[in-house]
């Protein structure tokens, strides 16, 4: 899922979106909240009418935001108090509220309200953190049990937390199960730990998942973590790496990122990347792209845009081919290794 | 004629441009000597392939920003020494040079290379400035006539100079049409005079200007200015306005300008301007435009570009059609009457 915090995918156009073969986007629900907030979004009919995409929006439920971005947090059992980022205004936001936002959001998939610890957590601090999340997650499914309209109703994640012990990740997982939602998370990763634990918060959650329900890893990652996490058994993620970089004149490629201001691009007359079909490819060179980047013209960061989501999208439509081929341990191994991460040229 | 200062439309891509049904762009030879520089443009095969723009090109002398950007000049009768606005480094152009580096980017259209007097000039000084001008474009038209290859000569428009004053404005023109361009600019204008000294420059030069030769009045101007040079003879136009305005959330419509960024649009369900067939408007209202333009996300400012610059090329094209329907009178009045230069609401 490509990521649209405020109500778009960065510098990337709905049309766009569509010709990169995008499924699904995420958008924040804290994020549009804070701005242009509820009113704004309930009267333009909607997010997907806001921001003019007609395809599917998987919504967060606002938590992760609120522990990484807002000030002042006073987490009750009932909800979380903070101050937003953007004024400091005081706001309120617990399982019933993010469940309202994310309604009149008109969310499709809509993410349960947790807390998510920072990393390092102790075990009996990551256990209490566990137990408010798990009696957030039965209050989320509680306000969407007591709406009307069953048939209109999203699908509903719940998350899985318990940082970086294997028996609390087992017990959410296994709780979650227990109640019954439509898919599972795999949440409180990529949040500073090694990547060696963050494999491992997947390992300790997927053997208690359903096979038949989607799970989803929140929050990553590069190219080849997203496969070696798809090997784990995971089916879908959000990152914001694609579009992030290219801001930073960054562009992934199978062999590792490039760094497309790099001098030895000043003449460079080939693509991107060779052989890749997006519409940068197609038409522009390294050196014009390098130009526009150094020129810190907007088309720049655009065309880079647009070829990370298409290399990431493309990403995962080989994964699958390779899985309906019976091929990706081959695909696994081969992509792990040709992709470097700090790639300076060709 | 929409603006690529610096190789490309800032923020809209060569697509999108044949999608607004720009026939031609400008480029700017000043910026694009300083960065990339010549060599990058050569390797890459000219401007057209550099920036993926297979319609018309036409480039400026660089003599403007020569006079406008660089730093401690020192102007000889041979051209103009300078330091260059990003590092400082010491560059010269001349009309030789202009021509050779015009033709290196493959301009399809030329422009001469002339000193632009700034705003006020005493008569003296700008009869002194014309000499100098005249002098430096005869030697332009020398230029070409040396080089081989007649059949791939761009067209060489010279550019009338002479400041506010009328007989330097007709002498300018007299001279020009003697040496025989395929077209005539008026330069000197927008640099700071009133709008009445800037009609009053065009008003000068178009009598001495031939009937079967486009003309050019460069770096203008407002819708109604345009319909109003048009009146008075004028052909062609370039204009920074719409892109740049765009993003500072300023939108040009029908009645006036608007600024999305204003409270009163923060719910408001209609296009950018009613009626409008762009993409923008097609898809989006300004309360979702408003939003990414506080938001300060990119696709604020690129549907409000792709918004401006449908505005322009289809106000020349209403232009167009009313010359040739012979209502151009009646059109002129109702859209200069209707046009308010500062709208701030619906």
């Amino acid at each position: 899922m490509p990521v649209g915090t405020q109500g778009t995918v960065k510098a990337v156009s709905p049309r766009e979106l569509h010709e990169l073969r995008a499924e699904i986007i995420l958008g924040n629900t804290y994020h549009l909240f804070v701005r242009p907030g509820l009113e704004v979004i309930r009267k333009l009919g909607g997010l997907h009418n806001f921001m003019g995409w007609d395809g599917p929006i998987l919504t967060d439920s606002g938590g992760f935001q609120v522990f990484s971005l807002a000030k002042l947090r006073k987490i009750t059992p009932e909800g979380v108090h903070f101050q937003n980022h953007l004024d400091g205004s005081p706001c309120f936001i617990g399982p019933e509220t993010s469940m309202e936002i994310q309604q009149v959001l008109g969310s499709d998939i809509v993410m349960a309200f947790d807390e998510c610890p920072s990393h390092p957590c102790r075990h009996e601090a990551a256990a209490k953190s566990l137990e408010l999340t798990l009696g957030w997650e039965r209050r989320c499914l509680d306000w969407w049990a007591r709406q009307n309209g069953e048939a209109a109703r999203p699908l509903l994640f719940g998350i899985v937390q318990g940082s970086s012990y294997p028996d609390l990740r087992a017990k959410s997982a296994r709780e979650l199960v227990a109640m019954g939602w439509d898919g599972y998370a795999v949440g409180g990763v990529s949040v500073g730990e090694p990547e060696r634990e963050m494999m491992q918060a997947v390992e300790f959650a997927v053997p208690h998942l359903p096979e038949d329900r989607p799970r989803y890893a929140m929050g990553l990652g590069t190219p080849p973590q997203l496969v070696e996490m798809i090997a784990r058994g995971i089916d879908l993620f959000d990152c914001v790496l694609p579009t992030r970089v290219a801001r930073n004149g960054t562009a992934f490629t199978a062999g590792g990122t490039l760094n497309l201001k790099n001098a030895c691009f000043t003449l460079d007359a080939g693509p991107i990347e060779e052989g890749c079909a997006c519409y940068a490819c197609a038409h522009f060179s390294r050196a014009y792209v390098r130009h526009l980047v150094k020129a810190e013209e907007i088309l720049g960061l655009r065309l880079i845009s647009l070829h990370n989501l298409h290399f990431y999208l493309n990403l995962m439509a080989r994964v699958r081919g390779a899985l309906a081929a019976g091929t990706f341990a081959d695909f696994r191994r081969e992509f792990v290794r040709g992709y470097r991460p700090h790639k300076a040229a060709t």
